[in-house]
């Protein structure tokens, strides 16, 4: 018989610096521009306030909130929220996250972890959520390494 | 031919008092700390309004607005939200509770009963639903028996 | 000519513990139950987020809210709700507070600093908002000493 | 007997670009960081959607909203919000002004204008509303001249 070890929680951090921000948004933005993608790029604060957004040219203005929830997702709930769109991509039950309007459940959104603790969020919004997680992980690694 | 029996609605009561949704939310947080898990537990009275909410250390901020939406839900409509997250995993034609706003469709969330009237509900967020729905029935049993 | 000094910025620091937060809300209920007074107490982290609410026996359920966002306002603006009060009372301009929708203007919210960080607040809403707001400093005392 | 002349109204242009969005807020930012201010800086197109904002280090979060709605004010009504402040602050039917929920009358927010259209806006805040606006006039110079 095996016991069931419970990983230790995250915990929640001081609030990222504009200065890592905007490094994190930077690498976001040179992967999409590499890839000629007009995206939204949020970055928020453990607490899931915006601390830097931008909006690359000619990127739909719908983004904007779409990028912003993909990164308060990943702030509110610690987890990534491409994890979000592959269990309700599973059908039955977990539709039930459907119900959950603080969460929006499509790739995209990056927790930011520093010293073992969420420091913050990005999520990135503009193209097929498969290229706005992969715009996200190009941000993140510039913090979680 | 069979006379079809109605069961009597459950009527709403007068709400749990702070001493008695202490004891409930105690219960479920006891349950939660022995499994390890960091969880919110929020207390409702019958109109869906909080008496109690805790947040264990380290327990997402996201699951704040999702137990609090769980009692709510339970206490809105008189049922557990397990049974709205069962009957949505069916599929089909019950995809149309996710249109209804006010509830939330996951389980966590379990009336609160003292003799036969709806005094409140209890709501909890953390954990896998089964795992917070677990929980939360640990704190009802206080008051449901 | 003197040389206008500006403060340092308070900085947001850590979220507050349950258990930090449950002593804070326990001395604020003892100076209300001391008086009389049926209230609603909310203890939000650095990002405005509940950590604690408890509604004693017979306090208004509209005091929910109210609690809630009087912390939250603390926490959001770095400042005590009555702050905000005071420059209302003034009239004239100060009437612009009113279009903050995200700021209520009324005794009873106080940040909680700990090493010099703001790592929550508390609101209280129950009485007269000058009863609620001794409330919820006899509450912060436990952390801001 | 005269003839009574209306300006044409300003009109709606384009959206400003990133870059030109940029050079605003780097602006405000400047002005900001020389006065020792910690602030929001928020710019919207036409249409008041972000395009730029940035927080700078211990802004409190709350102005994070608030800087947006400045901006998005400025672009929904083409006027400054100080233009709204103080018709306010004259009192009386302009009381009327703060069930207009969607704006905010607050001085901080300044139109962008192009070749005589409005491209953009700019929306300050984390001080007194008169260094905001000061700061909002400091980025939108760079656009308006």
């Amino acid at each position: 018989m095996t016991t069931q070890v419970v990983a230790p929680p995250l915990a929640y951090g001081p609030p990222i610096s504009l200065e890592a921000a905007s490094r994190v948004a930077e690498a976001a933005r040179a992967h999409a521009q590499a890839n000629g993608w007009a995206m939204v790029i949020a970055v928020t604060d453990a607490g899931g306030h915006l601390v830097l957004l931008l909006r690359m040219d000619h990127a739909a203005h719908g983004s904007v909130e779409v990028a912003q929830r993909k990164a308060a997702t990943a702030a509110a709930f610690k987890r990534t929220t491409k994890g979000f769109e592959e269990t309700l991509a599973t059908g039955g039950a977990t539709l039930r996250l459907l119900s959950m309007h603080n969460a929006i459940l499509m790739d995209g959104g990056v927790p930011l972890i520093e010293n073992g603790k969420l420091i913050g969020a990005i999520g990135v919004s503009g193209m097929h959520p498969t290229q706005d997680g992969q715009t996200a992980e190009a941000g993140a690694r510039v913090v979680n390494g």
